[in-house]
This record gives structure tokens, sequence and C-alpha cells, in this order.
């Protein structure tokens, strides 16, 4: 993951090129929030049959950007990350068939009312117009961004990892030229230059210019979005997520859900990092979880003799890998307390059989998602039947949680009168 | 009205106190999260109680800032905006209690469903935490701000105008009191120092301490709160409104409704600041308006002979008087491109019989607020029929439009399952 730490550079003319592709983007969105859902849905269909078509092409660009990467000494895990296969491209393709089949947010009416006036009044669901997206390495994301973009109605301007230039141009020029076969304005998608870093801090201070930016990534590229965006961002995806097996808990369920939270896919933002257990049971509990951790190779850290000796840092960072913070907690009152204070505001486990534990925990607990005897892992747009993710957001405005289409959207108040003026 | 145009400054004591009162907003905010309806009515009804007890002292209060204003030469207008009266302390407890008499928002089941595999998830409406509120002279708005927050479950952090210092600090002094006889946290509802504007960029930029920001007032404010918060922010209440009048209008209901939109009340957001009239009509529609604008005492602006000239600024400022800018246009083309390029997407009205005309306006033009055949006034949430309005948001993220006790609101995913783990 290419991690950003450093301050976010400004270079002027990067800048102009970034003004300029969201204005073109500006004048596509309006375009693009007039469509049909059918003219969507073909228009998807189209690409997905054009990148299909070339996939040759996009393989070879790949290939240049695993070479540089190899090159760069990038490491195998990584490589695997940004590379393209037919397969994977033929799986992107059918991604964008499957986002066609979702059902079109736009237009949808939230809410409305006759008033006592007779004013008709309507909150109806518009696309948001201009979307940011930054992210890193994997070059699906492009396509998945667009396609979760183009259906919801807006334009969409990506700043991928320069480290996969070459595979992203050559997916944008396919999807570009899909949108023209179809009519459409092929600006309603456009790769922002990612040579520099400063096409990133145009993009989300081009206030005025664009309507949200969500960034994609580690904590490092989030955090400096956040810090310098003046467009509105939608935070995403750092998860410092925990598991609190309450005293009574059933110890296989914790066991098999601690093991699931934490190995089934280390890298990703819904792993538990963290374990909590209460006092009364860990005699018991601690070493059975020790054991069964320990046998799927991870490492414990934390205060208890035998495992690595846990720091501040260990509480509040998140590991994405085979490691894990463990706790030994006095209730639920030091367990919501921990989480309180280090936990990031995704996921959060409680593995119980009282039900008053249960509710106490989920009422207390401040995150996006909250778990009741079930893996961490289920925090996930597809999981919760979304069809697609745009990212878990992890603020408390718009969106919480995973995003789908509907999150990509705005609302629009019309007011339908008939020579209705307001009384002083 | 006290904008803020010049850039905010930074002072560590002022920092601190900030901090420190955030901190003590989120300790209560766990409590208020977790309070039932009837407890937060309870309170509720108990401050309005209160207010009208501490009447005495809460004028006396005021004739403080009174004087203090007038010396410094405040103009008439502005005194009465800052000035409270035992009428007006009534008025304020009053709108408490209507507070109380609205629903809860807290708790509301957003959506949910068992998915495939029997975890039952729902999305639920939950506290924003803490809040902070920017605000300029009106004292009211100390009160009302806490009432909504209240009940929606949120910690206030009010930061309003150094020219109401006296009043706001009697107002919440005896909001406090009142959070205490019901044993609820007095830290509910804290005031920021006003004396300089560093606490401003402090309560913008305390990202982690606090949920949110909502700056009320003019646009220099609002500009400076959004560009310098790392803070999520609402932004609020700049509305550059136009009235499009179409070539199938109705002139007789054209000419009330204009009139309507921008003499009503000419200080306020929703307020019109330019009429848009179709060249096909404006032989007709121009002298009709302008005899009508004329003699309500409105200046008009524009390139028409007898009109004051209007330079680019009055296209795209706000007024806020008794002016307006007339332009004529060549069609509902040129009034969207009018309207995309100079408003500020709070509310565009359209004046037509031609329902093609009044769908297309409606479906183009990018707004919080679309009115056919009405006035620009009717947006704002009383109106809405939200029973109060914490503000009107022109932004796409979180809220567009008028914000009631919703708005106040987030979600949180519960899950709940009996030992779910997610394949790999």
């Amino acid at each position: 993951m290419t991690a950003v730490n450093e301050p976010l550079q400004v270079t002027s003319d990067v800048r102009e090129a970034v003004h300029e592709a969201a204005r073109r983007a500006r004048v596509a969105s309006r375009v693009l929030a007039l469509l049909t859902t059918a003219e969507k849905d073909r228009a998807l269909g189209a690409a997905a049959d054009a990148l299909l078509a070339a996939t040759d092409t996009v393989l070879a660009a790949n290939a240049r950007d695993i070479d540089v990467a190899r090159a760069g000494g990038t490491e195998e895990s990584l490589l695997d990350r940004l590379r393209l296969t037919a397969d994977r491209v033929e799986g992107i393709a059918s991604g964008l068939r499957q986002v066609a089949g979702l059902a079109d947010p736009v237009g949808g009416v939230v809410r409305g009312s006759t008033l006592p006036n007779g004013l008709e009044i309507r909150q109806v669901r518009v696309p948001l117009g201009v979307v940011g997206m930054v992210y890193e390495a994997r070059p699906n994301v492009t396509v998945d961004a667009f396609g979760l973009a183009l259906k919801s109605g807006n334009a969409a301007l990506l700043r991928g990892s320069s480290s996969a230039a070459h595979s992203n141009a050559a997916l944008v020029e396919v999807l570009r030229g899909a949108l023209t076969s179809q009519g459409l304005p092929a600006d309603a998608v456009q790769l922002l230059p990612s040579e520099d870093r400063s096409s990133v801090t145009h993009l989300i201070q081009a206030r005025g210019l664009v309507d949200v930016v969500i960034p994609r990534g580690g904590a490092g590229l989030i955090n400096a979005v956040v810090r310098d965006a003046t467009v509105p961002t939608i935070e995403t995806g750092v998860g410092n997520c925990h598991v609190y097996v309450h005293a009574a808990a059933d110890l296989a369920m914790a066991e098999k859900i601690v093991i699931n939270a934490k190995t089934r896919r280390p890298s990703v933002c819904n792993t538990a990092e963290t374990i909590l257990v209460d006092r009364a049971i860990a005699d018991v509990a601690v070493p059975a979880l020790t054991q069964a951790l320990q046998a799927h190779s991870v490492v414990i850290h934390g205060d208890l003799p035998g495992q690595v000796p846990a720091t501040e840092a260990d509480w509040s960072e998140e590991y994405l890998t085979l490691d894990v913070a463990l706790k030994v907690v006095d209730g639920l009152d030091e367990a919501v307390e921990h989480i309180d204070r280090y936990g990031t505001g995704h996921t959060e486990a409680i593995v119980t059989g009282d039900l008053a534990a249960a509710r106490e925990f989920t009422a207390r607990v401040d995150a996006a998602a909250v778990m009741v005897n079930a893996s961490t892992a289920f925090t996930d747009g597809e999981q919760f039947g979304f069809g697609a993710e745009i990212g878990i957001s992890t603020q408390k405005l718009h969106a919480r949680g995973p995003m789908g289409l509907g999150e990509l959207t705005s609302t629009k108040w019309t007011v339908w009168g008939d020579g209705h003026v307001r009384p002083v």
C-alpha cells in the first residue's frame, strides 16, 4: 500500500489539468443526471463488452506496470494486488453487468407531503454530481468506481496509484470509448495524472468544481486527504476493530468468531485487531483463544506472560497482518471504554449469551457497525446485500458503514404550487 | 452581521479551553445518547420553566450587550436582532416546549433485513455526538440549538457572537442549571469563549473531539469555517436565489411570487436576488415587474434603460436588501445556465403554466429546493413541516435544504447473529 504520510505538494500546471478535468466532469454530470436507467445500464453493458474485447491491450499495459514495480523492488504480495489476468478482466467486466442489474437510486422519493396550504413537497434522490476517488494499487477499483458512479448518475474523477498508471490509462480509455459509442459524454470518467502527489491536493481543494472526494486506502492517505480537503470528503476504511469476549460467551463460538475475524483476510479493514476478554473467564478463555490463534500463526501482543509485550501503539493501530492485541478487561464498562478510546468507529463485536449485555453493548458502542455473536468480517457492502460497495465510511456525516449506490446520491426538494406566496 | 473575512487566528490557551470543553461534551454525549424520549422532553420542559423564571436576569445581561453595542455605534436594525424582551424570552421558552413535542429521531430504524445466512441487520438512527454551532448575533439561536441538539441526543458546543456574550452566558447558565436539576450532565451545553476568533478555529479543527460543526451566518463566516475546518461541516444558508419568469407564465402570478420572494424578508437566505425573464414576454413582463418592484421600493439592477447598470457582482452576490438583479434570457436553457453559473444551490423558482418547462426546470436545476409556481420563501424547516430548523444546508453531503431533528443524527448498523462467521 502506498501510504501518503508527507505533506501534500502543490504544482500549478497539474492544478490547471485537474481543474480542467473537473470542469469537463461537471458538464458531463449535467447530462448523466438526466439519463434514464435503461441508458445507464446500456452503457454499463457496452463498457463490459469493450473491456473484454480489449483484454489484450489492458493486459499489455498491466504488464508494463508490473515490470516497473518489480524493477523497483515491490514485493510479491503487492505485485499480486496490481496484477491483471484474463480471468480478472472477465471478473471486472462481470462486475459492471452486476451494477447494471442493481436498482437505480436516482429519482427515488425519500419522503414527501402535501402541506396544509396545498404545496406539494417531495425529497427526491439526485446524483452527487462530480465524485473524486483517490485510491491505491488495485486497478479493478478504476472500473468499479466508474460503474457505481455512472449508475448513480455521477461523473467520476479518478486518481489512482502511479504504480497502476499504465493499467488505469488503458482501462479508462476503453471505458471512455464505450461511453462515446453509446452517445454519452466520455468525460463521465477521467483519469487524473498520478506522477506526483499534487494532483491529489488539487482534487481535494477543487471546491465548487468537485462535489465529494472519497479516499480509499491506508490511514496515511485518508488522513492526508481529510486534513487538506476543502471539498467535502467521506472518510473510509480505517478499522481498528475489537472482538469483546463477554463473561457469558459460549467459548467455542468466541473462538470461531475470533479466528474468522482475525485470519480470514488480515489485510482488510474489517479484520479484528484487538481481542478483549472478561477477567471472569480469562483463566479458561485466554489459553483457549491463545492456542487457537497460534494454531493460525497469529502473534499475540499483550500484557500476559508469553505474549509480545504491548505498547500504546498495539491498542491504537491497525496491524493488517497476522498479529493481534489481547487485553483482559473488568467487564462491559471497561470494554466499552477501551473501544471508545482506541476504536476507529468501524466495526465492534461482542460474543455473549447474555441479552442485557448484548443490548447494552450495541447501544453504547459508537461505531458504524456493532456485531452480536458474529464476525467483524460481515461489515461489507456485498454481505449487507447492497450488491456493490464504493467503500466503508467511518464518519458520521452522510453515510456510515458500507456505502452502496444510494450513498453516492444527494437529494433535492421539489415544491409544486399554483401561485403560492408565504404570508408575512 | 459580523462577517468573518479575515484569516482565522490561533491562540493556544483558547485552544486548550475549546478542547477541554469538547472532551467534556464527549463524556456528556455518551449519557445523552442513551436517554429515553421522556427524559429528554422533561429536561426541555425544565429548561423552558427555568428560562421564564430567569427572565429578569437574562434581560439584565442582554441590556449590557445592547449598551456595549450601542456605544460601539451598532445600527438600530442590528440592535433589534440582539435585543431580548420578556415576550421574546417567552417565545424562546415556548420554542423549547415545541421541540419537546416533536418526534424523537433517535432509535428509528432506517432499514433492515434478515440476510440469507440468518444475520439480522438493522440501520438505526443515533445521535451525531458532539455538535458545534458557530453563529451570529441573535441570542435565541443559543437556546434553539441547545433544544434541537438535546432532543436528538447530542451535546452542543456553542460559539455565539461576542456582541451577544452576556446574553448567551446568562442563557447557557440557566440551561445548564435546568439540566442539573433533572440529573442530566450540564456539559450537554457549553458556551465557548467569543472574545477572539481563534475559538472558532479551534472548534472547527478539533477533529476526533467534535463530530460536526454547523456555521450559521453570512457568507464570510461560512466560507471561513468551511475552508479551515478539519471537522466535517454542514454549509448553510448562503442563498443567491432566482425566480425565472418563463414565457408561459401567468403574469399576475409571476408578479405576486416575485414580490413575495423579494420583499417578504429581504435579509433572509431564501429571498430572491435575481429575476430572469424570458425574452418572448419581456416587452410586457419587464415593465409590469419593474412597476410592482418599484412600488415596493426595490431597486432594480440590470442591463436595461432605467435600471442601475449591473456588474458581474450583481449576478453572483446576495444583496439581502431591497435590491434585485433582473436579466432577460433566451428561454429555459439560458435560465438554467445562468443559475448553474451564479446560483448557490439554495432555492430556485420557475413561474410557468407549461408542464414540460416545469418538469425540465425541476430536473435540470441543481439546488436544495426547486419551486414551481411558488415563492422561494417556502424553503424553511417550519414551512416544510419539520417543526423546527437548525439551518438550511446548501451542500450535497448528509443533508440538503432545511435541516430538522433527523439531520442531527447519524446511523449505526447493528448485526445480530448466533455465531456467524464469514466463509473465506
